[in-house]
């Protein structure tokens, strides 16, 4: 099996939550898995220059929150505009980080569940208590059977000194790696940024490049 | 027949390029037409306080280098990149809207001549004389029958008040219609940023939006 995808995201992000719907199946039917690495724009664009799309109330602002809603439907997935947007996200990013220490599956489970709590169900997703709320539906409590008060640890995991720079260091990293944005995927060194790449992805993994 | 579509682009714009090569076809299988808008970015960027793509030697511009080539080679056209990029583009604008007031289908012709010149042929579009010979060679002299002087008629409308003006408007319009970038297209009402919302662009007009 070839090396997996790189695959950095904000859970703020509605193009994130897009692909996040999509890119384990587009990398499985080419034998491939997904690394996901959740990171924080905030820091991403400071340190870039780069802006949101969607700052102020321009035409261009406009636009985009309309795409958002049109590229679900686009894409077959379900999408409520959150009424508080865009949100903090790193209790969020840390608690999958933490999780993805215990238990990949469960930190996958948990990423999509951020994301269809915050843009499906209109969740709070910085609040750290909705954070827990999320993860004990996916079943963190159960699944930590080894660590039956894997709730608390989560809660203690939000705000630990590791956890924390673990989020950090993703950050650094990515920006490393030269990711700007969100979503933003490398595959085999090539960068494809935005969900609406995902047709070059799957072309990419196909005919390894083209 | 329906209403035709609006196609606002900028001849300096590498996914505008993309896009004009596909978006007459697109519309045709549904039985529509496209009205064709140069405009010119500086004055949208202006107006909007929006910033070109590829400003600086960011991992953003870089991606963004990358990817027209990527995207062009995706959608199966030819692309080389342009040696000086971007460029004025008023000259090969003004000299559209000239011959669109002589003959629709020509102006057309010169439009993709003037597109693939730029991104194909590494041709300095900006300059005067090759505006007009990329409306010679698309038989602007032979064309306009009623009067055999067009290549000279079009030298002296690229300087005429009355074309200069002709521009100008059309960025004046493109602003009040909502456009902020290139390409921009509106199908009844519903805006399309960038040549990858092609795919939305016809799932539109097959389903009369969706």
């Amino acid at each position: 099996m070839s090396d997996p995808l790189d695959f950095y995201f904000d859970f703020s992000s509605p193009y994130g939550y897009l692909l996040a719907e999509k890119i384990d199946a587009v990398a499985a039917r080419h034998g491939r898995t997904v690394n996901w690495h959740p990171i924080l724009l905030g820091v991403i664009f400071q340190a870039t220059g780069s802006r949101p799309p969607v700052d102020g109330s321009s035409a261009k602002a406009k636009y985009v929150f309309n795409d958002f809603a049109r590229s679900a439907r686009f894409m077959g997935l379900p999408y409520n505009p959150p009424s508080r947007f865009p949100l903090p996200t790193q209790n969020a990013a840390r608690a999958c980080y933490w999780l993805q220490g215990q238990d990949a599956a469960l930190a996958r489970r948990f990423a999509l569940a951020v994301y269809r709590a915050f843009f499906v169900a209109d969740r709070d997703i910085s609040a750290p208590e909705v954070v827990l709320e999320i993860a004990a539906e996916q079943g963190v409590d159960r699944a930590l059977k080894e660590a039956p008060l894997g709730g608390d640890q989560l809660a203690a995991a939000l705000q630990s000194p590791e956890v924390k720079a673990q989020l950090k260091d993703a950050c650094e990293q990515a920006l490393a790696a030269g990711v700007f944005g969100s979503p933003h995927v490398i595959v085999d060194g090539e960068h494809f940024f935005g969900a609406d790449r995902l047709p070059q992805i799957e072309q990419w993994l196909a005919s390894g490049g083209f």
